[in-house]
């Protein structure tokens, strides 16, 4: 008699990367080798709350692999926190349920900070009800900001291209500045954190080169200060590049993006960081100015991901299976960097309970003292982390991304 | 007794691209070949008029095929447009003094509509003084809207990077779309023309995917009628990618981006057009929004060039060398499309007369019905242009660029 096939839920949470896929084919290729199916989750948990669950064994192994290629989150994502026991009995009860009735005995959950707290609190719950259920949360986020892991799956390929596009930029600035465009801001992401503008740094190899300004969440923004910086790197470098992350704030915790300005109904502009400190260069310092904000551009950009992170990535993907496997019941896979030169790293099982709500920010000492730029330990940490290409194959010019059947396993719980 | 070298002038202008530097390789190598020596002028035309030129002969061989991986102009680039003979008579005078004393013999001008102009006033003048001077133009732009080219080098690569990036963000944003972000805005450049945002439109493989709306300023933005269509996109496809124009206008002519809103000091704060737009339908139709604004980011993507639009590039640079051999002196080298299908093109030369000041606008045939996308012959026309990868070489995870000795040539005439 065939061994009777396991079911494993897995679900994507959260901002997606360009990445998250591979975690995905990682996940689900270690499953076919170990007979169990991943059911999945249709835009995140929600998925499993709605009973809309996708059954990847319908999909054929081509296009699994070409999940690897793929940005974005397959099969959709969500941004929804699960509430306390408390609070929301009812939920965690219909979720058991629809567990229950698709004999799901695994549970995998790929996101970031948050998606790691929904993991636990299942796991914890699980066994409350004594559900058999073994949680293994899988990390993700371009932010780079949880604990433990040495660095989360989707930050390198993020990082790769925004320093890709501040070296690419300046040669552009450095041509126009003569006549024309003398300071450059871009904008990118990281709210509270501010790894993927320290990213920037890298691109960094001569004194000269951009960026020439790097503002982080982690120091607060001074206008006398930056302004000042901003005319010495025109007089030295005849320009300046600066990189903002959305989250910079005032002295007093002000949001940067939060002052924005009035519109023509009186209301506030939630404006990007980017225009914003152009201007304030503009009425300032007169100088001419162009800006941008990356934005998704930095988190889907697929065609430059990172080898690493695309190996890491995929590595906590089948890690997160063999953890399942073994029994290890509320964890996270991560990474743990076994050293810097040659870069060697290795994927490991921490407490759930100890990653879960915390944020890592940068820390002090990668930030240069002037608080405008990277130190040399910091870009020790980055540098491994962008390493490598592996372009998607392109069809007529353009990237071919994976296009799923996603059949959707007949509701057995929410049917009427 | 060796040959006598040649001098040749060669200035870059107007905004760069990521594959103005082959033209400039092109123009090098094919110069190498046949003992002419380029003078490069430092910031376009300005480093004719202050002599300050550039030696490429200094530069070795494997720099200047490294020009090739490039983005931005090298040498520098320039905003500045020589006015006529009769109001600005010294400017020329000191102008053709400078090359009579370098012994100047061709003048290359590589660059958009204003630089053909400088290139056609100063082929005239060189007639009138009688001073034996053959001018050749070499097409450059991502605007793409030079006449009598069919297009032109930098257009390919910018509209690659952008079709390629609407295709990995909506892959992003189909996965927020449930829970979250239901609306994409992309600010593309184009402040006349409408090539890269329908250069976007070939993005789409299935009528599901992005762009659902592309705006374009060949024609006035109506707001009932865009917002009907995004209502319509987020019904049908759970989601809308929108593509902008910088230069979309209202029915008037007065620019969107122009509407802005007003700072703290009662200034107009010329925001982007994306920002406005995500406001709006924000305000409107009360959907999650997220917008980029791309900027330079799509002219220096080197990273992500075209194979067809670099090939281009070199071809109009080596072929403006051998028309000023010819004698072929007022002339531009223009690109002429032999057929689609297979792709097959040659370099012609074009009177500048003809193609100073004309700006080429997307044809209405292009654009669909409703003037929300393209159409199937604007998507014939620019197929062939994005087609094939030409990466640069990697070094530490980023891309490596040329770095120019860039001795100059003392001066003989403003020396002091």
């Amino acid at each position: 008699m065939a061994k009777k096939i396991v079911n494993a839920f897995y679900a994507q949470s959260g901002g997606v990367t360009a990445v998250i896929n591979a975690s995905a084919a990682g996940l689900i290729e270690s499953a076919r080798e170990h007979g169990v199916r991943i059911v999945a989750g249709h835009n995140g948990i929600t998925g499993a709350l709605n009973e809309e669950l996708i059954d990847t064994s319908q999909e054929s192994p081509s296009v699994i692999k070409m999940l690897a290629q793929t940005p974005g989150g397959i099969f959709g994502s969500c941004r929804y926190k699960l509430k306390n026991l408390t609070d929301t009995r009812e939920e965690y009860e219909r979720l058991f349920k629809i567990f229950a009735a698709h004999e799901i005995r695994y549970f995998f959950y790929n996101g970031g900070g948050d998606s790691q707290d929904t993991t636990h609190k299942i796991a914890e719950i699980s066994k409350t009800l004594g559900y058999p259920l073994v949680c293994v949360g899988i990390p993700k986020t371009i932010d780079n900001d949880l604990p433990f892991t040495d660095c989360c799956p989707g930050f390198g390929s993020a990082a790769k291209y925004l320093a890709t596009s501040v070296r690419e930029i300046d040669y552009d600035l450095n041509s126009m500045s003569a006549t024309s465009t003398k300071v450059f801001v871009l904008e990118v992401m990281g709210r509270h954190t501010g790894w993927l503008a320290a990213a920037t740094g890298i691109a960094r190899e001569f004194a000269s080169d951009a960026p020439h300004i790097i503002l982080f969440p982690e120091i607060p923004f001074d206008e006398e200060a930056f302004l000042n910086k901003v005319t010495e790197s025109v007089r030295k470098h005849k320009r300046c590049f600066i990189v903002a992350s959305e989250g910079i704030r005032t002295r007093d915790g002000t949001f940067l993006s939060d002052i924005g300005c009035l519109d023509a109904f009186g209301h506030t502009q939630l404006g990007g960081v980017a225009p914003m400190l152009a201007k304030l260069i503009k009425n300032r310092l007169h100088f001419k100015y162009h800006w941008a904000v990356a934005d998704y551009l930095q988190r889907s950009a697929r065609h430059l991901a990172s080898k690493v992170d695309l190996e890491q990535a995929y590595a906590v993907g089948k890690a997160a299976l063999l953890f399942a496997l073994e029994g290890q019941h509320d964890v996270m896979a991560s990474i743990n960097r076994i050293s810097d030169l040659p870069y060697r790293w290795e994927i490991v099982s921490v407490p759930l309970a100890e990653v879960a709500n915390v944020e890592k920010h940068l820390p002090r000492e990668y930030i240069s003292p002037d608080g405008f730029h990277i130190t040399p330990s910091c870009r020790a940490y980055l540098a491994p982390l962008i390493s490598g290409e592996v372009p998607p194959t392109f069809k007529n010019g353009l990237p071919e991304f994976a296009r799923l059947k996603k059949i959707f396993i007949p509701k057995r719980v929410l049917a009427d």
